[in-house]
C-alpha cells in the first residue's frame, strides 16, 4: 500500500491509526539484543536474512536460527562449525550440517526449479563451491556441479561445456590464475558469477591474484563476487535462475 | 548439430567430408593480422564482438568496426575518442558519438525490453553509469536513469525506491565508499551489478575503496564488475533483464 | 513532527491528505536531472551541501551554486578551478576565489565562534591546510593558523603549544612521517582531527605513509580523514568547536 | 606558571632553585625500567594513561596498573587477557574483566554525563563496539548501544535514527564494506567517530575495506580511527561529550 | 590424426562411427568426482599430472596417485605431509617420501640426463630447492646442487660459477633481496628460473621482496616462476634440459 | 684458461707476468664515465649488451651504440623514442627504428634458426609482443607471431595450436586476466616464459592482474617476466630455442 | 648550559632574568609565516636547515634561501627547478645550478674531508647519485663516484672493489632488484646506505621492489632511505664520515 | 697481497703454484654441506658470520655454531629458540640464551667501546631493541638503553635528550606510528638507525605503518632497517661506533 493510499484510509476512516502505523512499519524486525532479526528481508529481497556463523557464540547462532525458523521455515547457516550445529541441533532437532561446505541448513525449500551450474577449476575449490552450491538450492535452483574442469587440461571443460550451456546461471569457483572465469565466459551464454578462491601457492595472496583475474576477464557477461564466497556467488546465481524461469512478479 | 551426428552424416554420405569439416570449424573469425575478429561470438554469447578502443589505432578501431557492421550490423565501440570516431564515421557515416561516454555506436537495437535501473551515487559517476546504460541499450535492454542518488542525503533514494524495485537488473555505479551498492541491495529484490568508479580523494586508490566495498556488501544478490567498467556492468545487466524477460532458448 | 502525530492529526481532520504528504515528505530535493540538490541537508547535517568540484563542469558546479545560494544563502565549493570559478562568478557575482586552497565561496557566515587551531608539518602542506581553514572559517569557526612546526625542530611547536591547547578542535596537516598529529596529540586536551597529505619522497605512496601513521597514532583523542582532505579536517574540527560553545540543540 | 615568572621569583628569592627545578620539571614520570609512566598525561590530556595489554606479560600489566592506580585511582586496561586479569587482581582487588571487550578496569568514573552513541552494522562487530562503550564509559560518558542495525536492512537503523540523533557523539563500529558510517553521517548532526572492524571475507584484507570506505565516506562530519580499534573511538567520543556537556576549561 | 583425415577415413568406411569419436576424444581423463584425472597430459604436456597436496584429504591423494600410476608407473606428489603418504603408502606400497620437501614419489624415472643445476643463497632456502631439485629429477634430469652461495659472501659463489656454467638450464632459490638470480645471471650463458622463497624479515612480506627483485632483475636470460614454488621450477628447468638434450620432436 | 694454468704457465715461462694479468682481467669492460660497457657480456652470456633506453639521454644511447657496435657488429636498443634514434642514426647510418615496439637495431645476425612463438590475448598487447619478437629475431631465432588468440574466443586459439606445437619456446603476451598463459600451457609441451603487459580496466593495477594470475598458473612449465617486459621474455625464449636447436656449447 | 645551573646563576645574580629566557630559548627559528626557519639546527644537528623545493613556489625558496644564507652562508636546494634557480640566482648571485640533480647551492664548504664512495648500478642511476654526491659534499665530505657497475656484469664492480674499500661510508644508488647493495656490502666494510631508485619495467612499482629488496638485504651494516632520496643518503653518509675522521665532539 | 705481485712472485720462483693458489683463493669458506661457513669475513666485513636460527634445524644451528667458534672464538646466534639453544649448550657448554631477545652468545667481546644509544617508544618494543642491543655489544659496542620514550608522553623523552647525545650512533625502535625517529632525529646529531617493530592495532599492516613513518622521516641523517630487524640496527650502529672511535684502519 502507497503513502497517499494509507493516509486517504486513515482520512475516511477505513484505516485506524494503529493499523496505519503498523502498516508503515511492516518492514518490522525482532530484537534479541546482540541481533536485529530482520523478518521482512524476504518480502523484500526475496530469501530469509542469513546467518553468519563466523565469530558468532554457538548460543547467538542458535537463538538466530530459531527465531528466523519459527517465521519462515527455513534456515540457512554459512561458516558453521561443529560447535554451532550442535547449539542449532539442540534446538532444531532437524538441522543438517554439511561439514565440507560448512553450512547447517534447517527445512528444504519447496521446489527445485531451472538450472544453475557450478563449476570449479580444481579438487580444492570444492569446498567454496558446496556452499555455493548447497546456497543455491536453499534458494529454489536446481543445481549441476562441474568439478575440477580447470584451464590446464582444457578437453575436460570442452568435454560438458554442452551441458553447461543449459544453465540460467554459472558460478564459476576458481583459485590460483582463475583463468576458468574467462575462458567458459567466452564459450556459453549465460550469466556468470565469478567466485575466486584463496587456493594457491606463495603470490596469490590469499586469493588476490583469482580475484583480480576475475575482475579483469576479457570474457563480458561476468560479475565476481568476494574471494571465497560461495554464498554470495550461489545467491545471485539463484536469483538470476528464478527470474528467467518465472520472470519478475512486480 | 553434435559431433556423433556430424559423423554418422558423413558415413551414410549425406554430408561431404568438406561440409562437415565446415560444420565442425563454424566458430569461424576473420584474421585483419593485427586482430581476429569473432564472428561466431554473436552465436556463442549473445552479442557481437565489441570494441574496445583504449591503446587502438584509430584506423584499427576502423577496419574492426567495419568487419564487425557487416556481419552484424550493430557495432559498439567503448573506450572511444574523437580521433576514433572520425576514422569510423569516414566509413560507416551512420555513426554516432557519445563523448561523455566515450562511446561509438552503429545502428540501433532492434527492440527495448524490459527494465535496467542505473543508479550513481553521485554527478561525478555519471560517464561510467553512460557508459553501462548505453551498452545495455545497445543490448536491446529499455534503460532507466537514477542519478545522483547517493547515501549522504538517503531520502533522495528512499524516494525512488518503488521505481528501482521494478528493474529486471540494478547496476549500481559509486566512487568514494561505494555504500550505495549495499543499501540498495538491502532495499530491492532484483540482481545487482555493482560497478566502483574512481571518484574520490586520496585514499580511494584509484577506485579501490568502492572496489572492496563492494565486493565486502553485506547485502546478497550483488556482483562487482571492474573499476570504471560500466560496460560490463551494462553488458551483464542486459543478459539478466532479456533472460528475465525472454527465459532461455535451449 | 513524529509519524503517529501525523496519522492522528490526519484522522481527525487537522491536517489534509495533502498537507500531511508533504509533511512525511519534507525531506525534500531539488533535481538538476544531472543532481540531486538536497535541501534539507543544513537541517539535517547543519551545514548546506558542499559543491566538490573535481570532474564537474563549469557549467555543472554553476548550477549547484544557484540551486544552494536561493536556499541558504551561503555556498562552499572544493576542489575549483579557474573555470569553475568563471563560470560561479557569472551568475553569483560576489563568489570568491581561494586559489592555492582550490576553494570558492560565497556570502559569509555570520558569526566566528570559538577557537579552532590549523597546524601543518611544513610549508608545502599549506594548500590542504587552507582548505581545512577555510571550510572551517565557513562553519562559522573562529580559525588560529599555526604553519611550518614539523618534529624536525620540535622547539618551533613547542613554543606554541600554549597556544594550540586554547583550541576547542585542532586540526594537524602533515605529509611524509605523519608525526605532528602523534607529538601534538601527547601534548594537547583537545579533539585532534588528523588529515595526511601526499608530500613526500618516494615510498610516502601519495600519503600512505602519513596516512598510516596517523591510524597507527600512539596518542589517543585522534581521528584521522583522508589523505588530502582538508574540507572533511575542516568541517569535523568545526562541528566539535560548534558543540562546545553552544552545546548540543536537542 | 609560565618560565618568565619562574626566574623572576628564582631572581627575587621568592622560588629556591630546587622548588624552581620541580616547578620547570613538574611534566613528571616514573621510571620502571621496561616502563615510564606518565603521571602528567591526566592534566595534559584529560584521562590517566591506558595499558595496552598485548605483547606485555601479565606482571609487566600489573606493576603498570598499581603505578597508575595509586595517582589517579581509576585503571583502564585494553587488549587484556585473562592472565592479565589474573595478575592484576592479584595486586588490585576490585579489578573487573570484561572478556568480550578483553577490557580490565579497576575504579568507576565519578560522573555519568551526556550521551555516545555505540552502534554498530552487525552482530560480530560487538567486541570492538563494547572496548569503545567501556572506554568512553571509564572517561565519565553515558552510553548508549544501538547494536546490529547495518544497512543491509536498513529500517532497523531508520527505526532508531530519532533516538541516535540526541548523542552528542557517535561511535558507528562496522566491518564488511563499512557503509554504516556514511548513512549514519548522512543522517545525523552529531560528529562521528568512525572505527572499522576486521569482520568479513576474503578481500576484506584484515579490515582495509571498511578501512577505506570509512575514510572515503562520502558523508562530512566523520573521522576515522585504527582498524578494531575501539578504544580510540571510545576515547575521541567522550572526549567530545564532555566539551559539548562542559565546553572547554582553559 | 587431423580431422580432415578422420573425416575422410568415415567417408570411406576405413573407420567406423564410434572408433572415430573415440579419435577425436582421445584427449580423455578419468572422472573420480572430486578430480578428473589428465591422462593424456604426458602425451600434450610432457609429464603425468601432479597431485598437489595442499589442502587435499589424505584419501583423495591416495585415488589420484593409484589412478595415475596405474597409466604411467611415475607419481609425483608435491606440498604433501605425513598423512598423505600414509594414504600412499597404504595403497602403493613402493612410495618414498622426503620429508624436507614435502614430496612423494612412487616410481623412478628411466634415465638421467642432461645438467640441472639448484642454487640457494642460504640454507633455510633448502626446502624449496629440493622440491625443485626431486621435481626436476622425476622428470628426467641429472641434478647438481649448488646450496648456501648467497651475495653476502660472493667468492662462495663465484669458486663454484665453472661447475654451475655447465648446467643446460639454472634453478636459483632465494628470499630476502633476491640478489643471487641477478648475479648468476650476470655471469652464466644458460637460461635461469628464479624461484623467490618467503625466508627473511618483516618486510620481506611472505616473500614479495624476493619476487620483485626478481622480476626485476637486470640479467636477462630469466624468469621467475610463484613464491616457494620449487616444484614449477624444477619442472621448467627439466623441460629446457630435456630439449636441450634431445632437440625437439615433432 | 683455467687460474691454475695461467699460474703454471707464468712459473715455467710460458706466459708473461702482464700477458696473465691480461688474462685474468679479460672479463673487460669499457669506462664512458657515465656507463660501463661490459665487453665480455656476448662471451658470457652469449649476446652484447643491450641498451634500456629509457631516461637515457640521446646522446648517451648514441656513445654506447657505438661502443658496441665496434665490439660486436650488432646492436640492439630497447624503449627507445624518435629522438634517440636521429642520434644513434646520425653516427651509426644503418640503424633501424621499430617505432611500435620502440626498439633500435643496427647490424642482422647471421641466421634464423629454430622456431619461437609470439602470442597475443589481444590487438593492444602487440606492441610489447613485438618487443619479444625482434628481440628474439636479433638473438638469431626464426619468429612466428599468433595474434589476438586470446581466450575470449577460444577457437582462434585451438585453430592455430597444431602450429604453436612446433615451436621450441612460446612467448605469451597478455593483459588484463592473463591467462593465455596457463591455457597455452595446458596445450603445448615446449616452455613458456609468460609476458604479463599493462592493458586493462581498473583494477589491473598497471599489468599486476595479469602478473598475479601468470605466477599463479596451474599449468606447469611455464616462467614469468616482469610487466610489459617485451625484451626478457624474447631474450629467454631465444636462449631457450638456440640451446634446443645446436643443444649446449661447453 | 644545563637547566640548573642557569637557575643557580640566577638566583646568585650572574644571568638576568633578560639572559636567562634568552639562554633556554637558544633554539631559536625565524617566522616567514609561510614558514619557520630553524635556525639552531645547525647547533643541533650538525647542517644548516635544507629547502625541499618540490611544491613550493619560487619565491617561496627564494625567501627561505636568503634567511638561511644570512644565517649560515651556505645554501643546499634541493629537488629544485630552474624557475626556483632563477628566483634564487635574483637574490643570491652565487647560487649554482645542477640541473641533473635538481640541486641549487649557495656558497662552498669549508673542507673536504674523509672519504664518501657513491655507486649506481646503472647509468639512469646517475641523477640521484648526483643527489647524494652533491649533499654529502656539501656537507664537507671528499666524495669519489663509482657508477654504472651494477651485478650483470660483476666484473666491474669486483675491479674496483679495492678502491671502494677505503670509504668511510658508502652509498648505493640502485633501481630494478637493488642487488647492488648486497653484493657490496657482503665485499666491503664500511656502514652502507643504500638508496633505492624508481628506474625499470612494470613491476618495480616505483622503487618499491629496490626499496624491498635493499630492507631485506642479506649484509649486515645497510640501512636504507627513501626511493629516490639521494638528499637522505647523501647526508647520512657526510654524518658518518666526518665522525669517523673527526670522531664526536661532546 | 695484490694479482700482480702474487703473479711477479710466481714468476721469479719466490712463490709455488700451490703457495698462489692458496693466497688467491685465501676468502676461503667451509663447507657443512647445508651450508657454507664463511670464514673471511670477519676479515672483510669486521665480525665473524652471523646465524640467523629461523627455520634452521637445532641441529644445524649448532654444527655452524662449533664451525664459527672454532676459527673466531665468538659465537652470535640470532632469532634462536629454546631448542636451538640446547642443541648448542650441547657442543658449546659457555652459551648464554637470551629468551627475550631470543639471542644465543657464545664467548665475549674483548672489549666496550664507545656509545651507542638503543632507545624505544613503548614496552613492547623491547624484544627488538634487546636485538639491537646485545648485537651491538657483541661487536664490542658499550651500550646504553632508554626504554619507553615514544612521544605520547614527550617530556620522557626531553628529560633525557642529553643524555642520548652523547652517543655515537642511535637506534630508534618504535612501532605503531613510528615517530619516535623523527622527533630524535631533529634534537640530536648523531646518526640514527630507524627499526620499524610490528607492534600496534590493525592498519600497521605487520609494521608496515611504522616503516613508512620511518623511511618518509623529515628529519635527516636517518636510514632504516628491515621492520622487527634489531640484529641489523644493532650492527649498524656498532659499525659507526667503532669508526668513530677508532677512525678507519685502511
Amino acid at each position: 500500500m502507497e503513502l497517499k493510499d494509507v493516509l486517504a484510509q486513515v482520512a475516511d476512516g477505513t484505516l485506524s491509526v494503529d493499523d496505519a502505523l503498523n502498516e508503515l512499519k511492516k518492514d518490522s524486525y525482532e530484537d534479541l539484543s546482540f541481533a536485529k532479526i530482520d523478518h521482512s528481508r524476504e518480502a523484500r529481497i526475496g530469501f530469509p536474512e542469513v546467518i553468519f556463523g563466523e565469530r558468532k557464540t554457538p548460543d547467538q547462532v542458535a537463538q538466530i536460527a530459531v527465531a528466523i525458523y519459527q517465521r519462515s521455515g527455513l534456515v540457512l547457516g554459512t561458516r558453521a562449525d561443529a560447535e554451532h550445529y550442535d547449539a542449532v541441533k539442540a534446538v532444531l532437532p532437524d538441522a543438517v550440517f554439511y561439514e565440507n561446505a560448512k553450512i547447517i541448513t534447517v527445512g528444504e525449500p519447496k521446489e527445485q526449479i531451472g538450472n544453475v551450474a557450478i563449476c570449479t577449476a580444481g579438487t580444492t575449490d570444492i569446498p567454496v563451491a558446496e556452499e555455493a552450491a548447497l546456497t543455491a538450492w536453499m534458494c529454489g535452483a536446481e543445481v549441476h556441479r562441474y568439478y575440477d574442469v580447470g584451464v590446464a587440461g582444457i578437453h575436460r571443460l570442452l568435454d560438458q561445456v554442452e551441458d553447461i550451456r543449459k544453465a540460467n546461471a554459472i558460478v564459476t569457483v576458481a583459485g590460483m590464475e582463475g583463468a576458468l572465469a574467462s575462458v567458459i565466459g567466452g564459450l556459453v551464454n549465460a550469466p556468470i558469477v565469478a567466485c575466486p578462491t584463496s587456493v594457491g601457492y606463495g603470490a596469490n595472496f590469499g586469493g588476490l591474484s583469482a580475484l583480480l583475474a576475475m575482475l579483469n576477464s576479457c570474457a563480458a557477461g561476468t560479475a565476481v563476487v568476494n574471494i571465497d564466497n560461495g554464498f554470495g556467488a550461489g545467491f545471485m546465481a539463484a536469483k538470476i535462475n528464478r527470474q528467467t524461469v518465472k520472470g519478475r512478479e512486480s
